[in-house]
């Protein structure tokens, strides 16, 4: 792949300073991009050396043209709060989060961009499903404000392409890990784990530990955005996964091998807006664009754990 | 059916001077219940007699626990604007109706309302269906901003129910037609064309006429609301339609035949929010609550034209 492929594309991307917003902005870099990111705030700004900074908050309804204005591409990563603390104010979420999105659209196509990529979460818009792994045809019936905003979201993109021909994408992403998650925002249970082993705190458990989730290396997601950046075909919602199931259990059990001692463990209560397996089904993604998952889940976890340990 | 079948229920219908809303609440009246009306206006102050009305704009974020306490069932029948102009401003609506609707459901669990029933939209949920009549289980592709927030508010509903046991029933209306609705509100294919030929003037059609639509007479939908009302089985989303497609040239040949005598007719431009063809599966609610449509549908037309020629 050359280092100049995406040369003279400028992309916007929304939610840079995040964890996979970091990740995306440095494959579009090195890939020859031209980078505009936008967020809230840089948790490790020298890793976005070469981004045209913007800093915002996409909740507060501000104008998003100058911002928009002049870009190909529009990533669009913002997703508000997490599941669990989303169903405690769900009107909260959508005037933050819908509202918000079918602004940005009006924007985008106002100012004539050619594609917006939007990430949806693979993990919540199906709610609880009969049989892993999940198509992308199985029905969504969420279990939390956060799902049924990301799945609304999905709706309107839909609608602004039929009306407006605005293209889109929709990546519904598994539980990504990796480098540049951190363990302070309750989300990303992998950041989570490996950073109290490497404390030597106990790691904590939500529920009994049986909650099996679909995990994927933040690297082998970009790779999966620059293919959909790539891919050109009739698709437009992809699932975004491994397609393999591992509970918290199994990770715990993976940390203690590498470590080779055993963690203490706390248990908490179940959380009412986890499902209890979510597992995505990738075979359109690998049809349509080639991608496949590349990260060895015990190379991924050995990567994450050498990362988080260079972090002050 | 006993004429107190309801008695000692009190029934809020959010909507109730709107023409489905007029015809429920007369329909609960006779059966018995205590019914409170809330809404922006009564076009028919005296079809309401006996309704313990309350004015208010729904969109307007007001305090609706002073409304909704007290009552066992609340029938939410409010749709905010028209598929069409819901597109020119999607913004707009999602503020007005899914906004409005989700602070609705936090007021009825904090009063412990026993359900909920929402009126949603069998003729926008779905979009373009490849094959009529549709299933309840068929893909929800809206192309509408409308249709998108009644499937927004239905994952909203099933979600209070997940969170917080708020029952709930969708019932997904096909195109209703019948006493009260009037012709000034561009929604009501039926009256707009009744009226026009009432007055001797051109009937409009969108398009070239082949837009097909699945008609329900509203004596028919009032019928439905009261069988789901008494319904607890396990189904919570329900087709409630004829099962018969019509064209709008069907209808004008039927009103000609009626009227006995050929009537002038203006093609207008085709409209981006229609889409080509709308009929619903009702399969699963004759199945479940033993409804099924009674009114023919030309002594339906008929009885249209006449409370029509009523009209001052």
């Amino acid at each position: 792949m050359s280092g100049q492929e995406f040369a003279g594309l400028s992309c916007l991307v929304l939610g840079a300073g995040g964890f996979i917003g970091t990740n995306l902005c440095r494959a579009l870099l090195a890939h020859g991009a031209r980078v505009q990111g936008y967020g809230r705030s840089q948790p490790f700004p020298e890793a976005l050396a070469g981004v045209h900074w913007t800093r915002g908050n996409f909740a507060e309804h501000e104008d998003l043209a100058r911002i928009v204005e002049g870009n190909d591409y529009v990533f669009h990563l913002i997703g508000g709060s997490l599941p669990e603390t989303s169903n405690k104010n769900p009107a909260a979420n959508i005037s933050a989060n819908i509202l918000s999105s079918v602004n940005l659209l009006e924007v985008c196509r106002q100012c004539g961009v050619r594609r917006v990529l939007f990430v949806s979460s693979g993990g919540t818009v199906y709610g609880i499903t009969g049989s892993a792994p999940t198509p992308e045809t199985a029905p969504t019936e969420p279990i939390s404000a956060y799902g049924i905003n990301k799945l609304t979201i999905e709706k309107y993109l839909s609608l602004y392409r039929y009306l407006h021909r605005l293209d889109y994408a929709v990546l519904r992403l598994a539980n990504p890990y990796g480098p540049f998650q951190t363990a302070h925002r309750r989300q990303g249970v992998v950041a989570a784990l490996v950073q109290k082993a490497l404390v030597g705190e106990p790691v904590e458990i939500w529920g009994d530990g049986t909650v099996t989730r679909d995990f994927l290396h933040v690297q082998d997601v970009v790779e999966a955005m620059l293919a959909v950046l790539r891919y050109d075909g009739p698709e437009r919602v992809f699932n975004v996964g491994s397609g393999i199931g591992r509970s918290v259990n199994d990770i715990v059990a993976d940390l203690e091998g590498l470590l080779g001692r055993d963690l203490a463990k706390t248990f908490r209560g179940g959380r009412r807006a986890d499902v209890p397996v979510n597992v995505l089904d990738v075979a359109l993604i690998q049809r349509e664009t080639g991608w496949s998952p590349r990260i060895p889940w015990l190379d991924g976890l050995c990567d994450t754990m050498r990362w988080m340990a260079q972090q002050p």
